[in-house]
């Protein structure tokens, strides 16, 4: 049997558009002669369409476009991810063939943990299918149902399936790939039965899906892996019915099937598998490491949300430090040097070498570069502000008006050009609030928002090595941290030193370690204080942050979902 | 049977300070000889408390504090809301007597729709119980249980509870009062039963809980109701057990009964109501309109935004224009004048009319008054700029330099005296995305963003109806909108007259029309086009405004969870 696993990357709410995208693929499997085709979940509609599921025009338009789809499915079977609405709305998994919907499985695991709000659209399903192929049984489910150690896998095991076929859009974060695909290979063993998982890939707004469709056989065994962080269409010949033979021999699990009786099942017939006079096997391709997919999704997620919102150009504002570097770098990497404008703005706070390095990140990147002077609206603002500051002390808040001059330069910029700002705070800056609203938090997309200064620092020297040249200065590299917002200013000045806070950090935002427990994990107990007071302190700030790329297991946002008005401390 | 309802205001996270609270007003119904004190669903931990839910340590923080509470409950029975964490995590009612937990009931219906996300946090109950008070028969329920027209009420009710008790945290939305009476008018006469339902009180973040706690009896009538938008103590006697005579009278109910068996039920033996030696029958407190309602919501949710958060005062940017006077005058009436700063900011386009305007405002409302003229900065960023924009015309670039030249003001004047920036866009404004970011957009509370334009003039009108006097100056409300941001510039310039606006708006954002149900509905096409695509268009500005009070069914946010990548357009 010929699987074809079309791994693409829909648009939320281009019903029109995913639907010709659809058809396309559709033709590319036919013409490898495929006999099944995999879509990705609601790849009709894009995931998460979140509310609009709520409209009945749009969920309507969903069905037309199956129908459309539908009519062209000739020659092979395809299932395919888009709503149903039925006596409630469905997560469906639309089974096409002979030129129409032949039946429609229904998502029976809904997850509303993490970023997920499924039970906010849709009802459970509650039944079982399997396609018949010939002699090949496949059981259909979506996304969740899969990562449920027991039924509706464990079901249609019984029920006779030899293949489990899996249409998802599993958000990733780094190592989501492994953890899915030895999943995936556990499900197989314990049912005796090859898996097929067709994913998503593509960004979405803060969401990245990685792609890394796989396909594992009755023994476990990877016999398939699409890339990650791109479209492909993975082709490959399979022998589910050979799982038979293992499951005669598997003594575990016919003591487990003569205790059960398998459930009722809807049966669909579909076209028995074509002879091939050719073999599909291709090489599984490689797994990455963790840096290379931090870098993958931040140049995927950045393309997507420019080029999904019809953006053009962007503009960064480089300060001769690291983060904006990175940002700058990745910006260029995704889109081009050419749609990639930077503007340093110095004040009298810049020291020479940071001013110098920011000219010389744009030559080594190859884009435009921009130098604006900050100091004549500091001087115009000091003016205006003098008498109602009269003997006060300088402090915070003449550090952030030179952040929000430069946000709103940038702003600027980006009106009278249409430049889309990218913001550059990392997630140790945003998790303790070392970061201004409206000045370096400004902007339309915050790309490095979910990436801690440690991994800022790896991920500088990778894109480094990969281009076998400084794409970053090294000095940029080497220097101490600076926010140079007033005179010899170091960033250890105000917080722990960033790896003993980036281990906090991580235990405390990610794990949700309470102070106790974070004393009794041998954290230093003033970084604990000091840090958890920051992050408490610093939500309001996350609210009002545009949107970045999700890389971690918990990002800021749809994953932590922390109250303002909040007085808990432990 | 002495029935006292505590609605009380608590924090979100301050379980100390709440449990503090729970057992103060424990006492206050103790020394009225109530038979039974009811508080609002988690009324322990606050609500929604969000993710705090899934730390362990808070859950364990909240249970302690129960076990605490429970030691000081003698000579009364106490019904108070906190999560239990048992198998899974429930959101429970406990019940407390003779200074212990004599039972726990957990919620069925869980609500995971507009503003609710409760399937994140809890597992539904699946059990039924009644607290016998001698003959006297009580079913606890929360919240979402009673907005269900079936099991639990129906079941309590044929299991032979005379009372249904419940405990809530029901989020405001204008005349949701009224709704939620109705609602429970039926249900008193369904089940042939009273019910008492406690609500919370309070604003959090964008949500207001409202009170309006009720008494309703057999036969559907309001007993006693606590007033809106204020902590109460509603002390009311009762009498459940006469309902048995209506129901051996009803036919239409034993009827149903008779087709039915009971379910079981787990039973709490209580002490018996106490005789008391006078009666308590409060008049019910009256109804108000929606304005008022609005008015009231309003100011409670910038009071407990400012207090639970530890601000002192708040500084309002006033143009002279209708929103910023509005919120100005309602930050005055909650917060009294003293607390509240003004500041002007004209420009060149500023005309004298609302100059003189802003400052008479501040004069009328008795508040600190500033004046920051903002021409040395426009001046500033213009020479800076030049270069880049030489040849290119002046466009919003130009406008939006000088609204975010404001909101770097007014952040300038937060940061150095800690007074909460209180911006002034209303809901049309943000809806159609006519506002800029880190503009008038910025601030740490976005006061009527879910106030619509024509509202807000029927808002100013009544503040000053109230007052006896202008409170807003005439003119202000007379005149034209304008941003003033260049010369001549009128809203209307921009957008469709705003009674028109307004109705596409609605319709739109909150009914999800689509546009070819608004052009059934008999809108004008023209303004039906521009509205949606600005809608839509401005989703991007919305994820970064400030938190507001909700007020309207549907508010952008929590309510209304739309991607910002989003090609859907119909």
């Amino acid at each position: 049997m010929r699987l074809a696993l079309a791994q693409i990357n829909s648009v939320v709410g281009d019903i029109d558009g995913n639907a010709v995208r659809i058809t396309d693929w559709l033709e590319r499997a036919r013409a490898d002669r495929a006999d099944v085709v995999l879509f990705p979940e609601l790849a009709v509609t894009g995931y998460p369409a979140e509310d609009l599921l709520l409209r009945p025009g749009f969920v309507r338009a969903a069905r037309a476009a199956i129908e459309k789809i539908a009519r062209q499915v000739h020659g092979i079977t395809a299932l395919v991810g888009s709503p149903q609405l039925d006596a409630d709305l469905f997560n469906a998994c639309f089974v096409l063939s002979r030129g129409e919907v032949r039946g429609v499985y229904r998502k029976r695991y809904l997850p509303n943990y993490g970023v997920f709000d499924e039970d906010r659209y849709f009802a459970p399903g509650r039944d079982l299918m399997l396609l018949r192929f010939g002699d090949v049984l496949v059981g259909p489910t979506v996304c969740e149902d899969l990562w449920q150690p027991g039924p509706p896998a464990t079901d249609l095991a019984l029920a006779g399936a030899q293949l489990i076929a899996n249409i998802s859009a599993s958000p990733f974060h780094v190592g989501k790939d492994r953890e899915r695909e030895e999943m995936l290979q556990v499900r197989a063993r314990d049912n005796t039965c090859f898996v097929a998982l067709c994913n998503a890939v593509g960004g979405q707004d803060e969401l990245i899906f990685d792609g890394h469709s796989v396909v594992i056989d009755d023994d476990g065994q990877v016999v398939a892996r699409a890339a990650g962080f791109e479209e492909e269409l993975l082709v490959v010949d399979v022998d589910p019915v050979s799982a038979i033979a293992r499951r005669l021999r598997d003594v575990r699990r016919r003591a487990l099937a003569r205790g059960r009786r398998a459930r009722d099942v809807q049966v669909i017939e579909l076209p028995a598998p074509t002879v091939q006079d050719d073999v599909r096997h291709p090489a599984p391709k490689p797994q990455v490491d963790d840096l290379e997919q931090m870098r993958l999704a931040l140049e995927l997620g950045l393309r997507d949300y420019v080029t999904k919102n019809g953006f053009g150009d962007v503009v960064v504002g480089v300060s001769g430090g690291i983060d904006s570097a990175l940002t700058a770098a990745l910006c260029v990497q995704a889109l081009g040097a050419s749609r990639v404008h930077c503007v340093s703005m110095p004040s009298r706070y810049s020291s020479d070498e940071t001013r110098t390095d920011a000219r010389r990140l744009a030559e080594l990147l190859g884009t435009d570069f921009r130098e604006l002077p900050i100091e004549p609206m500091v001087a115009a603002y000091d003016g205006v502000l003098a008498e109602h500051f009269a003997g006060r002390e300088a402090d915070l808040t003449e550090e952030n008006l030179q952040a929000r001059i430069r946000g709103t330069l940038l702003m600027a910029l980006s009106n009278k050009f249409g430049w889309l700002v990218i913001a550059t705070g990392n997630k140790s800056e945003l998790s303790v609030g070392y970061s201004t609203l409206y000045g370096d938090l400004a902007g339309g997309f915050a790309l490095i928002k979910d990436v801690y200064k440690t991994d800022v620092f790896r991920l500088a020297r990778r894109l480094n090595e990969r281009s076998g040249r400084e794409l970053i200065p090294a000095s940029i590299i080497e220097r101490a941290p600076s926010a140079e917002l007033r005179a010899d200013q170091l960033d250890e000045d105000s917080l722990p030193p960033y790896p003993k806070l980036d281990r906090v950090l991580e235990a405390y935002v990610e794990l949700d370690r309470s102070r106790e427990e974070l004393s009794q994990d041998g954290f230093d107990r003033d970084v604990v204080e000091r840090a958890l007071a920051l992050v408490d302190r610093a939500e309001y700030k996350r609210r009002q942050a545009p949107p970045g790329v999700k890389l971690r297991p918990k990002a800021f946002g749809r994953d932590r979902r922390t109250p303002i008005t909040n007085r808990w401390t432990n």
